[in-house]
């Protein structure tokens, strides 16, 4: 059992150091956890900042407590990572989950051509990013969206950015810059993407990676993809 | 749904090009892609071969066949994975899936001081690695095996391979060789590698990499290490 807990207030919640904990988290700080008055548990409001807080009331609806310090940790390298939507849940919101952990900035969910009309349920992406983002200790916490063309997604952001789209036919070797410049990251649904998408991509500059001769599952593909981006070196 | 299915027949099962397939495998043929006699389905021995077998009987019990034609994979780079078990069985078998998938050759499932006494159930993780095989329609099944104690595998394996260990608390970086020499990659349960047994690493001359500051879980860091292995370049 981890006895590092990381919990999560938003910024918005935290007024002149004085806070209060989701039902959720108040659950998890009374009932598992069992603090009282008086203890310390650490807390992030998302947008960098880890704060201690000492707790002022515990019940078992209410928890409050004010801040005692805080250390900020400055924003991570910019990657933004689009992927097709999975039409299995599970493998959806492990793909997430992992996205987070491995240090994604934003996940953009497509309905790209091959993906279908799956629908994607918000709360639980948010749910699977705020716990992956508490899980793994990180006080950024990734934005997310839902878009229903690839080309709007490539049209949005290859001006501002480095675009690497992860492509199962490609000859030769993309060489990762190891640098924090801002990147977005294609992964292709179950299907992979369309030729048409490919197509579009490969005239709009965008530089094509295979991620290896066998053929990975989205989420695998997810998480190679994010390893080469963040700790190739 | 994915059209081109790899079923897996164990070499002493082919005989002079004819091969029965297992029960599961003859339901999937007969019974779900409802195949006829004098169809082609492609199968794999696990050891580097793929083959066109053409169906001779297909009935409920039974699907047999001939091998009609034999492509030959050449065998993958040698990576050998020691991971600590994961207690929660769903991530254990996510991690040996992914795994499979990029490339492993061999996992190595530690009893590690801080991975506990967790039970693992063989035929549990055979069906994943087979699964994962077939799924990213890899010719090579990865080998498994089960141990008690992380000084023991550091003992057999660190003479004949480069070994590197995922640590959090790592400076500097490792510069991935990218090419083919043997390697163990070594990833540890959810708490981590002991201090004794990263000590023993260490004097060893096992080489410590860091897989950035986040926190990760091991079947996360199970990703990230073997993307790193086989795909930086």
């Amino acid at each position: 059992m981890d006895e590092h807990f990381l919990f999560y207030v938003p910024p918005e919640l935290i007024k002149h150091d004085r806070l209060q904990f989701s039902e959720d988290e108040a659950h998890h700080i009374a009932k598992v956890l069992r603090k009282q008055p008086g203890d310390i548990v650490q807390v992030t409001d998302g947008v960098g900042n880890t704060m201690d807080v000492r707790l002022i009331v515990v019940d078992k609806k209410k928890v409050a407590g004010e801040v005692t310090a805080t250390y900020n940790t400055p924003a991570e390298p910019d990657r933004i990572l689009a992927m097709g939507v999975i039409r299995q849940r599970e493998r959806l919101e492990f793909a997430i989950e992992k996205a987070v952990e491995l240090g994604v900035t934003k996940i953009v969910l497509v309905h790209s051509e091959h993906a279908g009309r799956m629908e994607v349920k918000p709360k639980r992406v948010e749910k699977t990013i705020i716990s992956a983002m508490k899980q793994s200790r990180r006080p950024w916490l990734p934005a997310w969206e839902e878009r229903d063309s690839f080309y709007d997604v490539l049209a949005e952001y290859r001006e501002s950015r480095e675009v690497v789209m992860a492509h199962p036919d490609v000859e030769g070797t993309y060489e990762w810059k190891g640098d924090d410049s801002p990147m977005l990251l294609l992964v292709g649904p179950e299907g992979g993407f369309s030729p048409k998408e490919v197509e579009q991509a490969v005239a709009s500059g965008v530089k094509m990676i295979s991620l290896g001769q066998k053929r990975l599952r989205t989420e695998t593909a997810v998480c190679a993809i994010l390893s080469l981006a963040n700790l190739s070196r």
